[in-house]
């Protein structure tokens, strides 16, 4: 096959390729035979680094995908006719084209807010029915760290959410599909935001942060589980060479990779921003915690720069466009780009 | 991480690894930024490649699995009100944990049959109560191409499938797990036994020939996928860097890596079906036309043998076990698993 | 509007009207206000009246159709992942079109009878597979009593079933849409078969025993009907003005009034048994334990007959129909078809 | 049977009892047999009836519940991957414990209204991800005609709504379990505001105006109701004796039922709004259009007035009651309600 000449770009962080020391690690374990759907040795060590990280009593189940993660995490706590609650910009409400509902049967209530970040006190217009059969039933609350807006919960942030949901009988989800950007830049354990803050199901993702593919569900608390291995089966998410997987995890977790790639993209983003923030007539619109910068530029502007870079619109209303870096985002991207967008401001108009 | 001793067997061809060749390309695909979910060159490249295979008229959808392949694919052509009519022992009856009726909320339909294949005359007992609001409407008949009990349907049997399909008003889907297996043993192009064939949908897979994940949805007809990108995501199957299983198919089908391993793996059943045969008191049950050996042995003896190589009891009210072989396995493999068998035997009694 | 002329026939026993005992209970109740969806007198007096039938820890659920009570009956106590097993005839089966799969996610197993009577001994070839992800997990068996087929499970026999199941871990669930045909002929309670003989879930049906709509789940052991109320509404099962199916249920048993409409119902099968016996070229297919009487007729003749009666077809291929008496049906109606029949045969041929 | 006393009030307009005149035509259809599952007489004079009423191209399918109407008709025009869109008070959205989801697999977003009523503005919020797979593609516009808080859409709302959802390939679906109370405010037929004014579907309802259960989904254009009867009966909403249905129908078109039931009950409202208004410290908090009055009442005072008449809280956080009208609302009911109330209200400090 000849070569494709590839563009660069800000789309998303699964715009990237793989990390070669995840590569090394899939090439490590493509040897021999071992039995199929996770009964193998790669998978119980990629098993018991996760459990290092979030906790002895963390039941992990390796899916394909983030979304896979996301509702069938949710459907193995939930009944059809229990509901979720989460922020409007949610992956789980806006971007699985209906996979919760169509897979749980149950209903996805959403609430909005400035920075996609949920506080207890905006929950309360879903709290309310309970016992009620007319009323779906409020089950989990679900948040995504870091989040859709490029911002993260504090431990305590998570905490006051999972101390609410636990006082009236509600379980807290965290999709993590960006938990490394977000451990990053709160400078803590994995643990110490999930486990410790109260979280009951967690989607530890990889693939936006140098993995290929694969999600792990954890289970943050014994008894949440119960007949999980069929549901995941039935969910189409077990893979049958399920070792290419957890080789990745391996990979990502044994030897702080996941930290290394997670600050670097945190750190261009950062980089991105400093330099957007000096070109006039270009307004950040949220605060820069993770790999995602978001901004307002002309749209005529936007179009004739996405002709040279990936990058997605937002909110068209406002004119809003997507930044994310990545692992293999470099310095030169980030100037380039921002050079490029500073003549095309200044040729506007 | 120590590298742990790692048994061989013939449990499933889905325990051997990745082929080298397919290893490559990935490594070969890693580089740069492309658009995530499928709108990158290599994925058109791999499509190509399959509609090349196919006709050019396919519609192709990349997924995870073999499951997700045949449950999206018939959830596509399905509405909840049908039934799809199958052989007892297919893959949609017996290991997908359910997964067809809970994603279409269809029927599935079994029929009994000797060795895995149907035949239209067996197809009668279920096509009925057309139009007939109280009755699920039979709407396709899925048949496996090997079948799960390792024999092949020539292109004459699966057009008699088709048209006796087609004329009753249903589509044959076929799940190619083992596609290649079967098109090695027919010795002739995919395309024969399939759309020139008549059947509709099909699984193209290669994971259980040396590919490491990824299934291909393929529509052999116009028509057929209206809104199926939605479905499949909302099935969780859509894959963000999707680059990674079309960098498979591309290692798959460009230079007849498929007919290596699958030619490969065929042999290896034919040498152990000779083998076992020689042996006092073992019998092989069903015609070995693919990658498949099925064998009755004390089972005691399978008991001792189980220790040294991994392998699945079939049946147990009849001790039959079964036996695959793989792209990966050797005839050292098969003489000495073959010695083994043919001493414990000796010894038993 | 003006009154059209009917036809009388054995087509079904839901082609008849409502007893007007039970129209005289919906008159009653229909005075003042109560509370909608259950919370009413009068559903409360219908649930004791089940109770006493059925023991006193019975929870009672009503719902419209006993389509609609096998189903959520059946999801009320199965996760998606399971399966129940049933008889090739069943309604379950047959006659849902699929609705047990649609709601519950669940996999239907069927087994061939001869009379539409399971025995443990039938079971075993679904029996398998336990605590195999791969495979949908048995939880649920399923009877029909009286059967499709027109015969009848002695307390014995459906002893036998409950043991067998409950031995392996599932449970009995009891389609009763003619429990009372069945409790008429084996002339015991209707504990004596169901709560007494091990049942665990039952729909006890009496619309097709003179009632106009209405069905009640009932759960016969505690602890089967956690979180059941949702399921009911979010199944559209839950009625509004639930008094007037309690009424229902309140003249069907408060008085006898089913035994009555069975036994009449069951005598006027047992009458046209004996008339079809005698005539020439009437073969009776099925033993008559209820109201269902099965034969074999010229399909000329039953082409000829059915203009003048309703009744179905039930086995195409011999030439099988189904005949059903009900509570209305009268000596008369009896007579005068096997006298049509009669003449027809002796002009035939 | 001894009769419990009964208390009146005003909860909901279900829980009133059954019109004399639908009883009447209850009795006078149950004579002889008919066949079951609508195939009846009785079933086509309903079904002409309501085609008299919405025009001669109606498609009409009886069910049991507004639910099941709703639901259905959903499920019947989306596909899983769709969504709906409706005001955050609609039965859909707050009333049916996750019934769409749960059935048609799709997704409910929801708008926030002042009084019940979406506008075409309030809907951009959601109109938008079109042809994009990873958001549910929105399908449907529904609104509740009278709505959840008693107010009604003039015609040309309604068309403007209709032009709206048909210029951006959306469909409008009314929930009309009141709407006969919107008819008789707006002093036009039914076709006016439903089929003249473009809506496509419409579950006409009757049980909270004098039926006893029932509801028509009506599809009021040719072409939406493709395979609708299989979906029906898998959604567990096909009666049997469907006859029954179809007699209230009959009792409630063809003599101005409907009219008078709802006009009476109109009136009843909104003397009940009259003699609230005049007690001091009773805030009405929307329009009474229909038969809903929505009042600010003490919550101490609530409590002690709900010993002696049910009605239900509609927000907790400001104290607004919900009190509903009914056709069987006498003017004594609501001088005798009004004058505690006020009562209470005096000693109420």
């Amino acid at each position: 096959m000849s070569d494709p000449e590839l563009k660069r770009g800000f789309a998303s962080d699964n715009n990237s390729g793989v990390h070669p020391a995840v590569m090394k690690e899939l090439l490590r374990v493509n040897r021999g035979h071992v039995v199929g759907y996770g009964d193998d040795p790669f998978t119980g060590t990629a098993r018991e680094l996760i459990r290092k990280e979030l906790g002895p009593e963390t039941e992990v189940y390796f899916v394909f995908t983030g979304t896979g993660a996301n509702v069938l995490g949710l459907a193995g706590v939930m009944r059809s006719w229990n509901s979720v609650i989460t922020s409007h910009t949610a992956h789980i409400e806006t971007d699985e084209c209906g996979a919760p509902e169509k897979f749980a049967g149950c209903k996805v209530l959403s609430v909005d807010t400035p920075d996609g970040k949920l506080k207890p006190e905006m929950l309360a217009r879903h709290m309310h029915g309970f016992d009620f059969e007319h009323h779906s039933q409020p089950k989990v609350i679900s948040i995504s760290q870091a989040t859709e807006m490029g911002t993260v919960y504090t431990a305590g942030e998570v905490k006051a959410l999972a101390d609410y949901a636990h006082r009236n009988g509600l379980l807290l989800h965290m999709d993590g599909a960006r938990i490394a950007n977000a451990a990053v830049t709160l400078g803590v354990p994995f643990s110490e935001f999930t486990t410790d803050a109260g979280v009951d199901i967690l989607s530890f993702g990889g693939t936006k942060n140098g993995m290929m593919y694969g999600e792990a569900i954890c289970f943050l608390k014994p008894g949440l589980s119960e007949g999980f291995k069929y549901l995941r089966k039935q969910g189409m998410q077990l893979a049958s060479k399920m070792r290419f997987i957890s080789a990745q995890y391996i990979a990502y977790l044994s030897g702080g990779l996941w930290k290394e790639c997670a600050s670097h993209s945190n750190r261009m983003a950062r980089e991105l921003q400093r330099r957007l923030k000096e070109i006039n007539g270009i307004k950040i619109t949220q605060k820069v915690e993770a790999n995602g910068v978001f901004v307002i530029m002309p749209d005529r502007v936007a179009a004739l720069l996405s002709r040279e870079y990936f990058f997605y619109p937002w909110n068209d209303q406002i004119s809003e466009y997507r930044l994310m870096t990545s692992w293999d985002t470099t310095s030169d991207d980030v100037a380039q780009f921002a050079d490029r967008l500073k003549n095309m401001m200044s040729d506007y108009r």
